[in-house]
């Protein structure tokens, strides 16, 4: 097997995020997410709930009198806090944040064993229990995030000490995993190390971190089952007792890996663990891995993916569940899994180059990954629903997951720095490159500089996407240049024009792409127009859900109904497949946004008062009058108080 | 306060249940059901859960060296058996059936401390223990069924050991609980010796039963609350770990009950209370706390019950949630609920002598309680839903509560033996009297004898129903009496004749009886002929579940598509209102049934493979077809194998 060629991405400091959107929103996450995760994390926000993962370090170096508190995993809050920090200081210097970094790293390393281990809940608590419950401890897990932490944080500053106890501790694993005599066979139930011990041997190209990783992901699901074994031989002790439910689809180890074709069990897991696969199944020219990951792909794309990019249907292990299972008021749809589609989507685009992938990149992104954070930066959705009544996701226990508010922080406070870790990082997912060829995959306002064959290449993205549909790009090669540039073309465009240098250029898109042959020289530009029109989508008949409705899309984002423009009792809303959508910017809504209006109709008023079941007659029969609705960007709900939401809207 | 008068039900030894539709459901239960739940009650039935319930008893009786097994309220599932059973032989003699039950009372009894108390879990597991855990222990719920169980075996047999055995534990009880000093000011966690202990003061006339059935409602929800007082007394020690999770309206404990207007809670603990309080009420002449009965009876019948009489909208505490939250394919609606709205309908019925109570009685019996057990007899539902895809049932776990398959017994096996005392009790919901007044509230082919003004009145009634709505009723009376015939009619009847004697009457119903006065001699017969038509029900439109669709009622039953009849994909099914739905008998379909058929539309094939999501345009507008559709009974279903159900259907 020949290892595959990829595109490469640029690295974070040669990309500048600019603009109103997205610079905007690095702005917020710089100035105030960060400080305040960093309090959180320092149980120093009043009103939220503890994190105690910084305390918990110091516990183990002494410093404290008290035990561990927690998940057994609180030791990634900070491992993800420093690896968002890391992304921010990779593109803009901050002394003082890079003081705290320092501070975490210093408590962190201290708190590694002298044979290299690194865990605050099994040193504190379980000193013997070491490696004997992966399907539970998120031993490897807690690992696999220290390991990106670390190779973040030595990207950006050029510091080692994080690099070198993760590298210490990957060892420790090492000398214990794996299918040499005398270790355990054992791979984690959370998988997350994976992808980090790729990213480790990319940082040092040291072989053995790739060896460990095709271990992990190879051993996974085979016979005889891992967790069994290890289970019978602990007693069958539990450190979650829900845990029994949880069947072997859940950690995604109901099969070798490279057999399974349907996207299974826990969203995020199954997401960090298909990440993973691509990268290793490329590096490694493993066909057969890679069959797989388009094969998951593709089912979850096609059959098992919300129309706003979020996965996992049910609460209850927080998973996918069946084909076509996509409930619009009790899914569970949590930001880290959209989050997780990104990595996974990116790193099959970087393989097989084809703009569909961008267009899940896009799609996650504009709408479940931004609408998990409010327009304050301070409060979070860890699930984001496609429909909410607020009286029934209060008084309905079954709903209880479903939050119609963002709240501060979580007991489980995986979203909140994952979003962080995303948008500090998000020059990643604009651009890539390779010999002769660069491609322009998100588009967001940035500059960027890099080197084709010895040539320095400066580029600059103007854009007001995602709200309107022109991109400008200026080139500025000092020396002349000759490489490709490959614009993304999302598959909603459906009418797009490309200019260069304000002279139109004819030609198709092929897989998902505009390919534009020439010699750049100083201050080329490149101008694409896509239009964005609103529309209606329709789901495909199997999807039970939504059959019957109609939701609205324009360019990348989704629409959805809020209480605030429309009123109550949403659900009495209908639309005719006819209606005319018409999009215009209000400069006041929502600190500035694209709205959709059009004419629908609303049940007459009057039947409230009539008995809950009652004959169909001349008299109880529906009738309808219209009105104007206004529909808002998705990632932009529930933040105009409490109230319904929408995104299908039924047919008349 | 004065004793309001009610209407008496007759005895149920007075009354003979015949016909192919009770007389053999009744057959069914006494060949069949009652003698395979003793089976399982002493565990020798292969492959379904053990019950525990005998062997807990014989292990205080020191016939084993086990210990306890089984949930706090395992000695309900075998005074549930007994009073089923009680009915059965009050009914029918049958001396095998009473000889087993004299060997379970025997050793209900021997279980009794000389203190009178009777609990195997608390004698076995704690005895230190008693009367700390209310809220959770289900003591007083135990009691309750074991009384309820002593009258109906008194009843039937005159036979009193049970009886002695359940007044020495109220003796108990009402030594240890109550207002008066170094009393215990505690209730029951779990409603149900409040009716319980009702039917004990009716069945011996003594006060101090009421007194402390009074005390038990009226204590309850007042402050301070006693379920904290207790909880901290112990420790805050807990039984069930999740029982943290329940809120007082869980409990009902969240108002004092006559300050309650909303149904909130369990479902069945609220259907207990409520019953008990309409007892309590009427018996007391207390008009506040009939006012909240009413209160509470028309916020569940207008906004709180499915179509089907079922109730409980979440699966978590198996609760009521909010005003017109009726999930189809997601809700509880508890077989054991609906035989517990049977009960307070009834009741209700009993005081008010109003109809709709009747029509509530009738419409959970005929759907949801008929629901819960196979043709079969051998296998139940605990939750009803009104929609079902089996494939998201098994793989979506916030689903799995929701069965597409009946099972053969159950942890928590409340809901066979429930079904089995309600169908052999039925006939206390059939007939009711007072003075000379004759009611006749259910159309169940029967037999009874009554005694009017010292006369002899004997009477038949012959139906089809509730197929078929012609009624024949003949009474004989030996000598002239003079009384009114007050019959039900039901809310569906549009249309309807009375004949006396073969002389059609004129005649409009009140309150929904149709009364006629007469002096009954030798061989009078009244019948009476309701239009049984099937017709299209629209739900009130804050309904949000059922909003743009609709479903069939025939008569009494309501109506469901199934897999077997209609093929997969029920929700591909859409119909016009003005469709035309024609009912036919078929004999052999599922034991002779009367099936709805009409002409609907089916989404055109051929989009299932289409993308997830696509722009609306001509090419995926959705196109249907016409085709022909048969609904059946919903109690029916679930009997041709695993398929789909859905009781609403889409409007085009």
């Amino acid at each position: 097997m020949n290892r595959q060629s990829r595109l490469s991405a640029l690295d974070l400091k040669d990309i500048k995020i600019e603009g109103a959107f997205f610079g905007g929103c690095l702005e917020l996450i710089r100035k105030l997410a960060i400080p305040y995760q960093w309090e959180a994390l320092n149980d120093r926000i009043e009103g939220v709930e503890k994190s105690h993962c910084l305390e918990n370090f110091r516990a183990v170096a002494g410093l404290t009198d008290d035990s561990f508190h927690g998940m057994v995993f609180q030791d990634t809050d900070i491992s993800k806090w420093l690896e968002g920090a890391a992304y921010s200081l990779e593109t803009k210097a901050d002394p003082e944040l890079e003081a705290l970094c320092d501070q975490a790293i210093e408590l962190i390393v201290g708190a590694q064993g002298s044979d290299g281990y690194l865990n605050t809940y099994y040193t504190l608590v379980e000193p013997e229990g070491r490696f004997t419950n992966l399907r539970e401890g998120h031993e490897l897990y807690n690992a696999g995030h220290l390991i990106e932490a670390a190779v973040a944080y030595h990207n950006a500053t050029g510091k080692d000490a994080l690099l070198q106890a993760a590298v210490r501790l990957v060892d420790y694993i090492d000398g214990r995993l794996g299918r040499e005599p005398g270790k355990l066979r054992g791979y984690p139930g959370h998988p997350e190390i994976e992808l980090a011990l790729f990213r480790l041997y990319r940082a040092t190209g040291e072989e053995r971190f790739l060896r460990l990783a095709c271990y992990f992901i190879d051993e996974r699901g085979r016979e005889p089952y891992y967790f069994d074994i290890e289970s019978e031989k602990r007693g069958n002790t539990r450190i979650f007792p829900e845990s029994i439910h949880f069947d072997r689809k859940y950690f995604q180890t109901h099969l070798p890996v490279r057999e399974q074709r349907s996207a299974e069990g826990h969203a995020v897991r199954a997401m960090y663990l298909y990440s993973a696969m691509a990268d290793v199944a490329c590096e490694t020219g493993d066909e057969e891995l890679l069959s797989a990951c388009r094969a998951l792909f593709d089912n979850i794309v096609s059959r098992r993916m919300y129309l706003t990019g979020s996965i996992g249907s049910a609460e209850l292990g927080e998973r996918f569940t069946c084909d076509y299972d996509l409930p619009s008021d009790a899914g569970y749809s949590e930001t880290c899994a959209s989050i997780g589609l990104m990595m996974f989507a990116n790193r099959m685009l970087s393989i097989d180059r084809k703009g569909m992938y961008g267009d899940i990149v896009e799609t996650a992104l504009y709408n479940t990954v931004l609408a998990g954070m409010a327009r304050d930066g301070k409060s979070f959705f860890y699930v984001n629903p496609l429909e909410v009544w607020p009286e029934a996701c209060e008084k309905n226990p079954n709903r209880r997951h479903v939050k119609p508010r963002r709240q501060g922080w979580f007991g489980v406070a995986c979203c909140p720095p994952n979003i962080v870790r995303t948008v500090t990082s998000i020059g990643q997912y604009i651009y890539a490159h390779e010999d002769s060829s660069l491609y322009i995959n998100q588009y967001i306002s940035s500059s960027a500089r890099m080197v084709f064959g010895g040539a320095d290449v400066s580029l600059r993205m103007k854009t007001e996407y995602p709200f309107d549909g022109l991109v400008s790009l200026t080139l500025d090669c000092p020396s002349p240049a000759e490489f490709d540039v490959f614009l993304r073309i999302p598959a909603w465009a459906e009418k797009f024009s490309v200019e260069i240098n304000s002279t139109k250029i004819a030609g198709n898109a092929a897989d998902g792409y505009f390919r534009i042959g020439h010699t750049w020289g100083r201050s080329d530009s490149i101008t694409v127009s896509f239009e964005m029109k609103p529309c209606f989508v329709i789901a495909n008949p199997m999807l039970r859900a939504d059959i019957g409705k109609l939701a609205i899309r324009r360019g990348p984002l989704v629409y959805c109904l809020e209480q605030a423009d429309n009123g109550e009792n949403l659900h009495e809303i209908a639309v005719l497949e006819s209606a005319l959508l018409v999009s215009a910017f209000e400069p006041n809504l929502l600190g500035g946004t694209v709205s959709v209006s059009f004419t629908g109709y609303r049940l007459k008023p009057g039947r409230e008062s009539a008995p809950l079941y009652s004959v169909l007659d001349d008299r109880s029969k529906p009738e309808y009058l219209p009105c104007t609705l206004k529909a808002i960007p998705y990632f932009l709900w529930a933040n105009r108080g409490l109230g319904e939401m929408s995104v299908w809207i039924r047919t008349l």
